[in-house]
């Protein structure tokens, strides 16, 4: 910044504004003003993205009239550049172009350091690009006889004047390569350095002789018990260039958690067991999705894992014995950077950090503090419940003063475990259904198929898969749609024949179940809805509700503003078959939404925002945590949630069918027992 | 501090003095004046490392008398610990005895935290203790299921709570452990804390059940070309408590440093080798060592390693091509400090981190940093000349004003390789000289026994090594007494017999030989020094002389006030025969001394003191570095130091038998010429 009389030189978006001497490169001005424009090559006219669009007019908002040659006319490198990348028609390197005359410089979203990565829902926060990991182009100085110093110290000078960062060190992983690199290049060079975490400085990670074209990643991880996803981001763009998941190698050693962690009980040596197994598929995951990006693994720096705690100990190489066991002690509970290398992932760059976000208590994990991450409650004006669905339940309510968290163990009912015709969301499975309220006849839509069933085509769409099974939406909709159909009473009773009007339903055993579809002629299953299968669900949204419940009486409140619906089951659950079945509490069906993947987008954010992570560290910190285990109320909760309501009453602005008979078929006892011997039993 | 009319309590020797409210453990007056007095266990009474020595009477100095019930009566706690492990008589526990009237507390040299290691030398300086790696004892709240916090995140609390302790972060390794460790030692455990280097925050790195009685350790590592010497350290006495050395398994590669380069640019992967050869020995000589000393290797906590470049470049892993060509650019030359496992060191505890010393130049290692570290020729009031005698010579010049560095390749013979009846120093070599002035008769003395050749009962000294060879410094001494002798002339001929009067000179080959034993009788070797023998001591003498001279020159001076020769051979080498021979310059003989192993010694201050690396680190950006390749002085200082001068006259003070005889043997051509010949020839 110069003189009064030197040209005006105004940004957009973001107004900044100085007088800068003719000749000044638009990129010099924009660092003095603290602009936000990226550059690799620091101005060197190599890496292009400093690009600018120069605007040209009268601008009365900004006082300032911009004439044709404002700007320099475009040179050489520009062409060069162009002819040999492509470059959109009217933008200009920053580097090269120069001021002439006042102007007016937009900033293109792509040429922002901090760019945004725009998720796609509208209500979630967007990720700001501030990732762990950059990379920085320089010129070193060569090696002088008379003033000897180490090649690495006249490069982390160089890294340090160029570009104003902070003390530097080398990860010892580039020591081997570096004096080769810096000849290749002719002392030209390319660094990846990680700017630093609780545990270890700055310092160098990578060094690519010259220019480094590429672009270097990072590992967005949802490690459940039951699969695991990952989303491969490049860390320049904050793009996802691969997702892929396996399922848990863990599954082998128990469905569930608590069966996991009994496995360690019982056999000596049956952590390391499960430790070497989710590693070992972590592993593998990784050089997967790699593949399928085609990129190289090493170019994999830094890697996030969100997960709940018994995933989180046995992933860390920690016996999960304590979680098993009331006081539920957390070995740590903070957030942890190591080194990739001490999680036995050796796939990726020697030198990759990695960072687990924070538990929050012994049934509240990772997973929890990342749907915390994504969801913000913490900055609700309102009052918001977040319920994250899976085999266990994190639920967080809470708005911008407080904030509350605990988690419910709902069982794999959800997931379509333990239900007789149960199985994963895969092509086949019946994910959506509707009764017809005069005949009490089905009719579903499988995954794999837009097309229902009763629908002319049906036949055709669902050839190559057959109809194979109910996924945990499924039966979710399947249950609702019974109850609202009077087949299924309060209680929680299938009736017979004469009871419901329909000869789908049968005598099994001592019980009756209802036939959804019967495949057997084209040989396919017998698909049907058993008694014991109502009790899963039962149990499992009376888990869930009671857990949502306790929290609510914390609260000392009974209607909550809005309800967000994670995990990735949360993304296909109804909402109104959701409060048909009581397993969330009261809430305008409108103000119900769903978040997705919000832990495995949790993981994202922290993946590519550093100061992410220090947010969610300090908001986990201040969430204050329910234990259910130990909270009589919970027990309390449980029981009077086991019943399927009469959501008629209760929910006016329900597009019902029909007004729900208040049918009871029980023939002994109240209409909780149901729910209530079972617990006993489990 | 209290209350003026509160007993005073005065300490010895610090002198730090406060009034003490009756009841104040002595420990607590200690802390909370900042007298340096040491504990474990923070006042529990476990540790009884704050034993004092209260004193009683008139103390007329301090203006206090001491009355015999100034302090508490002895307590259960110091009988149990008295009677279980023993204590000095007079002796208390510091925290258990307590101020009941004025006092006078003596704090033992042991009883100190910074404890001075006292080095055998007097006039080096003594190290302080202050290593990197601490124990502490704590007792850590246990879990509460309504505050869930990590039993991680518990002991950090604590610990900080209790030892005024920086942010502190867990190593990794601890982690799979700690919750069992917690819940054996009752929550009560004895925790080791690495304090944090450049690289990596101060961290948690070992957890034991209890107060742990033992103690934690390190290793200093002298890393030579073709010895590896290591001091296993206690970390908290400081006490060596074993010392081993191997053989570098590099010889294999080749002997002198140069040769190893070599074999790095013949062979492809050759440098890996090299790598992989030093690292197995490393492992080896440190499971060796921990053995010798019955320790657990895993209680090795840290481990300082000082060695010239080439040694450090292929420790680190990085090719040693560049040191082998100008302008010898070194990787890196900053102190290096990373995980242990970085360097394939894998039989120590995991966690442990290594640190090297910095690098002075391409040609100048952190082994010359080492030496510098123990020498301190930077606090010197005079000029010091500090030689580093070893296959290639590192030398420091200078004063607290400025200081210089170069090194010099005096090849190995120094050492006692390439002389015809060399050998390394071990039992039966030859390690003094002296020749009958009248007789030119030698007499000599070998390693293993103290009696002279001439005196009785010599035969039955030697008779388990037998007289083997000569090992350097009896090379040395031989050739000066051959000098004085008048056997060998000023050019460094052997004279024939009748020049010089002995019918050991026999014609061998093109020139004379002298027969200094003849073992054959008895089956042993026929023990001679050739003519080329003489040569490669002139070669390896000037080139150290050379170096020397070249630094005097830039100090603009004829004279240095002192010399210090460190190495292990420098240990033993005569400074009067090095006179003779020319190898160092003019100085007082009473101004010569021996550092003995310097390098190991700066080795084993780094380790025990964190703070002389800071120190080193500073002093060695401040050395000026001479390039002595490169200095046209240092050829022409090379040819003239090749002559063995006439020491009667140079050196007055000298106690030589006999004054030098001014013979010159040669047949032909200048007595320079041979040591010329010779270096185009090498």
């Amino acid at each position: 910044m110069s003189e009064q009389n030197d040209p005006l030189v105004v940004f957009t978006p973001s107004g900044k504004r100085g007088n800068f001497p003719v000749g000044t490169p638009i990129l010099t001005a924009a660092r003095q003003l603290g602009v936000d424009l990226d550059s690799v090559c620091g101005g060197r006219g190599i890496c292009s993205r400093c690009q600018i669009t120069p605007s040209y007019g009268e601008f009365s908002k900004h006082g300032v009239t911009v004439e044709p040659d404002a700007i320099s006319e475009w040179n050489s490198v520009e062409e060069r550049y162009k002819s040999k990348r492509g470059m959109i028609d009217g933008r200009r390197l920053g580097c090269q172009a120069t001021v002439q005359g006042n102007v007016v410089i937009d900033v293109p979203p792509e040429s922002q350091v901090h760019k945004q990565v725009v998720r796609k829902r509208a209500e979630a926060r967007d990720i700001i690009m501030d990732p762990t990991t950059k990379l920085f182009y320089v010129e070193v100085e060569q090696p002088d006889m008379h003033e000897p110093s180490g090649d690495l110290e006249r490069l982390i000078t160089a890294l340090r004047a160029d570009w104003d960062l902070p003390e530097l060190e080398a990860d010892f992983s580039i020591l081997s390569t570096l004096q080769a690199s810096l000849r290749k290049g002719e002392w030209k060079v390319t660094c990846a350095v990680h700017l630093g975490d609780d545990v270890v400085s700055p310092r160098v990670v990578h060094v690519w002789p010259g220019y480094y074209e590429g672009s270097i990643y990072g590992m967005a991880v949802d490690l459940g018990s039951t699969t695991i996803a990952a989303h491969l981001c490049d860390l320049q763009t904050g793009e996802v260039v691969a997702s892929s998941g396996i399922m848990n190698p863990q599954i082998r050693f128990g469905e569930d958690l608590m069966s996991r962690v009994s496995y360690s009980m019982m056999n000596a040596g049956g952590d390391v067991e499960m430790t070497n197994a989710v590693r070992n598929g972590m592993n593998a995951l990784f050089v997967q999705i790699a593949a399928e990006a085609e990129i190289d693994p090493s170019l994999i720096m830094d890697a996030v894992f969100v997960c709940n705690p018994v995933m989180h100990h046995l992933f860390l190489g920690i016996d999960p014995f304590e979680l098993g066991q009331a006081p539920f002690a957390l070995a740590t509970s903070d957030a942890i950077a190591t080194f990739a290398t001490n999680l036995g992932i050796t796939n990726i760059h020697p030198a990759s950090r990695v960072y687990l976000l924070p538990c929050i208590a012994g049934h509240v994990g990772a997973d929890a503090a990342a749907v915390a991450l994504s969801e913000s409650p913490n900055t609700s004006e309102d009052l918001v419940l977040v319920v994250d669905v899976g085999t266990n339940a994190e639920i967080l309510l809470g708005n911008k003063h407080k904030v509350l968290a605990c988690s419910s163990p709902t069982g794999p009912a959800f997931e379509g475990a333990q239900i007789s015709s149960g199985q994963r969301a895969a092509p086949g499975a019946i994910e959506r259904v509707e009764f017809d309220p005069v005949t009490k006849e089905p009719r579903f839509r499988v995954i794999g198929s837009d097309i229902w069933s009763d629908e002319e085509g049906f036949d055709v769409a669902i050839l190559s898969s057959g109809i194979t099974g109910i996924c945990g939406s499924g039966i979710i909709e399947m249950v609702a749609e019974m109850r609202m159909a009077g087949i299924v009473d309060g209680p929680g009773l299938i009736g017979n024949p004469e009871q419901t009007g329909t000869e789908r339903c049968f005598l099994d055993g001592r019980t009756y179940s209802y036939l959804v579809h019967d495949g057997t002629a084209t040989g396919g299953p017998k698909i049907t809805v058993t008694n014991r299968d109502i009790r899963e669900i039962q149990m499992a949204k009376a888990a869930l509700y009671s857990g949502a419940r306790l929290l609510m009486d914390k609260f000392e409140i009974d209607n909550v503003d809005r309800i967000v619906l994670a995990g990735a089951f949360g993304a296909h659950i109804s909402p109104k078959h959701a409060m048909v079945l009581g397993m969330i509490p009261d809430c305008q069906l409108d103000k119900v939404t769903s978040a997705g993947n919000a832990a495995g987008t949790g993981a994202r954010i922290a993946l590519l925002n550093r100061a992410a992570r220090k947010d969610i560290e300090q908001v986990v910190k201040e969430i204050h945590k329910i234990e259910t285990a130990i909270e009589p109320r919970f027990q309390e909760h449980f029981v009077n949630a086991s019943a399927i309501p009469n959501s008629a009453e209760k929910f006016p602005i329900l597009e019902t069918h029909v007004t729900l008979p208040n049918v009871n078929f029980n023939t002994g006892g109240s209409g909780e027992g149901g729910g209530r011997r079972k617990r006993r039993r489990g």
